[in-house]
Order: structure tokens, then C-alpha cells, then sequence
């Protein structure tokens, strides 16, 4: 299969499903409507909701029913980048080639917008349409393990100590702990919010678990690798910002070489996780090799 | 019945509840769970869950199974303080008679611990053990309608107004707007889940629905009106903080009288919305009156 138009179709179809999902720019009031938009629609890979509706499929499920609740997730993960370049965060100028929220609009209304984004998840991923095509208790499930992800157990848990430890001396348990929980969790959750809506059994949620967890942190390691040796063309943000900050990354710990050994390995870690689906599962395998060997 | 002591003993109910849901201070990262409780534990009226449990009965509903569902409501309140008093927001330094959030922690953590609470609302009020006593359906509406009080249709969406209208002239319908948005829509949806979760018939959730509309727009022309006469004893923040932002409020536009007459008005707007559910309807009653009456 040809994996890179395989994830721009999916893409397309995100980025349509976000487009009719968000309130229009003239919608009052204006402004956080305005900064909403110049945040989610831009050129993001979509990586969590095409996880998510390719491991709902690959359970058995009808992904066009659930795309609204992957979109969710897309902004979950959009809410968390505004706030994470906020001043007293990581204080970015750019992101994704465009100035970031709070540079285009102001720290409150990126504040505002950050909240509004992370609270329009739930109201998306609540929508009792979805009840139509898939049992309530599954969607409440879903929810919870969104929740779980993106909360104080993964991704602001992550963010705390990767705050925290910026400037300091770090190991490799408080690495992992970070990349783990600021990214791995939330890519996971991606993985098993459309494994639980499909009605995955429990041998197939724990192998989708166990990819979830491998390609989680091969993303963020490879994230680390591309803040060193990435164009800020391809990047659309700032490079060598890591450095800059003292955050604890893999390169700044191991070194690039051994980074990149480790993507390879958790890759192949990844795949062999998917065996008992099959030939069904190279979607999936495809993906985890796109994203190891990503440029941008 | 004696009011104070009805929402006395059902706070108590609800602080536990809160005290047991909330990681331990010691929990890692430590920090940000310190935070938590030091926002979260306080000497909060508890008003938001009370009427979730207290609406929940009325329909006829067992209040105890969804403490934690109504606590979740509680959490999302907690946020928006925080948010709210960030230095890029309305900049204050004392809540509930402690240093604001960022005081005590700094920005970064305050940004965090907002959003950890945000999402840990969204984590508890979609636990799937709720799903023992109502049905998951009942669950999913609820968090619906949580969700969309709480983002850009609601809370958030008046906060935006709020903050964009400091300084500059305003009218009455546009400081409606900011009321019901900013803190109507979160009380009204605590009311709206309560009965939702109960089961409630479709003329009973209308007349709830008004009684919420009314006792959410008089609070926050209570809370403008006390910012003016209150003391900051009662209060535990600073007052007249309103005035020096130029802020849009009921005091400033229509003087102190007129906006007491108004409070007076829609409790007993409130009050009558009631009539169909006769004596049962006491608490539901006796709090509006409190609310309005209320020194802080």
C-alpha cells in the first residue's frame, strides 16, 4: 500500500469533518472563533483520528460513524499545543508555519481558545448522535480513556515534568516518564478509544495497547530527533528549541544515533504487536513505519 | 426547612467526595497535585454539585450514585477560576480568602492544574461505573450538556466577552450575554444533568430549565452587586476589582437598586417555574432565596 496517500485521504476527510464541525469565523464572538480556526485547520497530519479510524476498522467497525469522535480527539491535541506555546510554557512564536495563537491573537483569547478547543472535545465526543450507531456504554468507555489520556495520568502529568525538568539534570526513567505520558498517552488513547467503539475483544485491545504504547513514544522520541536535524521549513516551527530550553529529550540524553536506534526498534516492537490481525493489520504497521521515518 | 443547614451538611457530602477523588498531594509530579487541593479544597459554597443532587432528587433520582458525576461539575468551576484569575485574565491574587493559583504556584503550574481539572470533570463524570445505576445513555446526554455549558456556547464563550468588553461601553443585552454565558450556562447544565441522570419527563426538564436560567443570571448580578458592598472578609477576594477593570456589570450600568430589584425579580420567577413539582420542590425554592440573600 501506498501509505502516504492512504493518510492524505484520510486527511482530506478529517479536515473536511473539522471544517463543518467548528463554529464559522463570524460567529459571535468573532475573535476566539477567528483563533480556533487559524489553530485547528491548518497543515496537521492528523495522526490521532486516522489511528483512531484505522484501528476502528481494523476491529470491524464502520469508521464513517465515528469520524466526529476522532475529530474530538484532533482537538484535544490542538487545545494542547496552544497552551503549550503560551508565554509561560514553552513561549513559541510558531507553529506549523503560522504564528502560534497567542502571537496572532492575544494570551487570553489563546488561553480562552486552548479551553474552548479541550471542552469542544468532550461536547463532540458526547454527542448522543453517535448513540445512533454505537452502544452508549461504548461511548462512555471512549470517553473515559480520552479523558484519562489527555488528564493529570498522561498528557498534563507529562507536561508538568517536562516544565519541570527544563534546565535541570534528568535520567532516563524521568524521560520516559515525560515522553510517555506528554505524548504516548493520548496517541493510545487514539488507538484504544477506536478499538473500544469497534467492539474490540480483550486479546485484540491488549496487542492495539501494546502498539499504542510502542509508536507513542517512538513519536515523541522521533519529535526530539527532528528538533535537531529537521529544516524549520519542513517543521513549520522553530528548530533546536529543545536545546535552547534544556527540555529532556532523547538526543540530549543518548545521543542521535542511539535516538534513532531506539525509533527503529520500538517500530519493529510496534509491528510485531499487530500479528495476531493479519494481513488486515498493514494499515497499522504502515503507519508506525511512516512515523518512524518521518521528516517533519 | 432550615437552608443553611440543608446545603451545610450536603457540602460536607460533597468536600469528601472531593477530598477522596482528588491524588494525594504526594502523588508524582507533586506539585500540580498540590495545587489542586489547594483550589479545590476550600471553603467553596459547593452551589453547582448541590443542585445537580438536589435536582436529581426531586425527579425522583437517588442523589448518592452520582456524587462523583456532580463533583465533576464542581471541578469544571475550580478551572475557570483559575483560568480567570491568570495574570492575562483578570490578573487577581486572592481566592477564597488564599493566593490565587499562579500566586501559590507560579503561571505555568496554575495553566496546568486548570487544565488537569477541566479534563479530570470529563474523567470522572464519564466512569463507566456510573453505568451500575443509570444507563449509559442518560450518561452521555449529561456530559453533553455539561460540555456545551462549559465551552464557547457557554462559559467560555462569556468569558471572551467578559474580558474583550473590559474598558469599553456596554448595553444590557450584551452584559446578559456575558451573565448567563459566564455563569448561568455551568449552573443551568448542573441543574439540566441532574435531572437528565434522574430520568425527568420532558415538561419537568422545561420547568427546570427556567428555574436554572433565573437563579444562574441572578447569582452573577448577586456576585457584581456584592463586588461593590461586599467585604472582602465575606468575600475572601478583593472587591471593587470590577470597577477598576471596567468591567461590564449589572451595578455599573444600572446602579445598585435596580440590580438588587432585578436579583428579587427572577428568584421569584424562579420560584414559580417550580409550581408543577408542588412541596417537593422546597430545596430547589429555598436556595434561590439563599442565593440571592447571600453576603458571599
Amino acid at each position: 500500500m501506498n501509505v502516504e496517500k492512504f493518510l492524505n485521504e484520510w486527511k482530506k476527510i478529517i479536515d473536511d469533518a473539522l471544517e463543518k464541525l467548528l463554529p464559522s469565523e463570524d460567529t459571535f464572538p468573532s475573535n476566539i472563533h477567528k483563533a480556533i480556526r487559524h489553530t485547528v485547520l491548518n497543515e496537521g497530519k492528523r495522526i490521532r483520528p486516522i489511528l483512531t479510524l484505522t484501528t476502528h476498522e481494523l476491529v470491524g467497525g464502520d469508521s464513517t460513524s465515528i469520524i466526529p469522535f476522532a475529530c474530538g480527539i484532533e482537538l484535544i491535541h490542538a487545545y494542547s499545543l496552544i497552551h503549550d506555546d503560551l508565554p509561560a510554557m514553552d513561549n513559541s512564536d510558531f507553529r506549523r508555519g503560522k504564528p502560534s495563537c497567542h502571537k496572532a491573537f492575544g494570551e487570553a483569547i489563546a488561553l480562552l481558545t486552548g479551553d474552548a478547543l479541550l471542552t469542544l472535545a468532550f461536547q463532540v465526543m458526547a454527542d448522543p448522535a453517535l448513540c445512533k450507531n454505537h452502544s452508549p456504554l461504548s461511548i462512555v468507555k471512549a470517553i473515559h480513556v480520552v479523558a484519562q489520556a489527555a488528564g493529570l495520568q498522561g498528557m498534563v502529568g507529562g507536561q508538568t515534568v517536562d516544565i519541570e525538568t527544563q534546565g535541570k539534570s534528568f535520567d532516563l526513567p524521568l524521560l520516559e516518564y515525560i515522553h510517555t505520558h506528554k505524548t504516548g498517552a493520548l496517541i493510545l488513547s487514539a488507538i484504544k478509544s477506536g478499538a473500544i467503539l469497534g467492539g474490540a475483544q480483550e486479546d485484540a485491545l491488549e496487542a492495539l495497547t501494546k502498539y499504542g504504547k510502542m509508536i507513542g513514544l517512538a513519536f515523541q522520541i522521533t519529535d526530539d530527533i527532528l528538533d535537531v536535524i529537521g529544516s524549520k521549513k519542513d517543521l513549520g516551527k522553530t528548530t533546536g528549541s529543545d536545546e535552547m530550553l534544556g527540555k529532556a529529550t532523547y538526543p540530549n540524553l543518548l545521543g542521535l544515533k542511539e535516538s534513532q536506534k531506539r525509533v527503529q526498534e520500538l517500530t519493529q516492537h510496534a509491528e510485531e504487536a499487530l500479528s495476531q490481525f493479519g494481513p488486515n493489520a498493514e494499515p497499522l504497521k504502515q503507519i508506525a513505519l511512516y512515523l518512524c521515518e518521518r521528516r517533519q
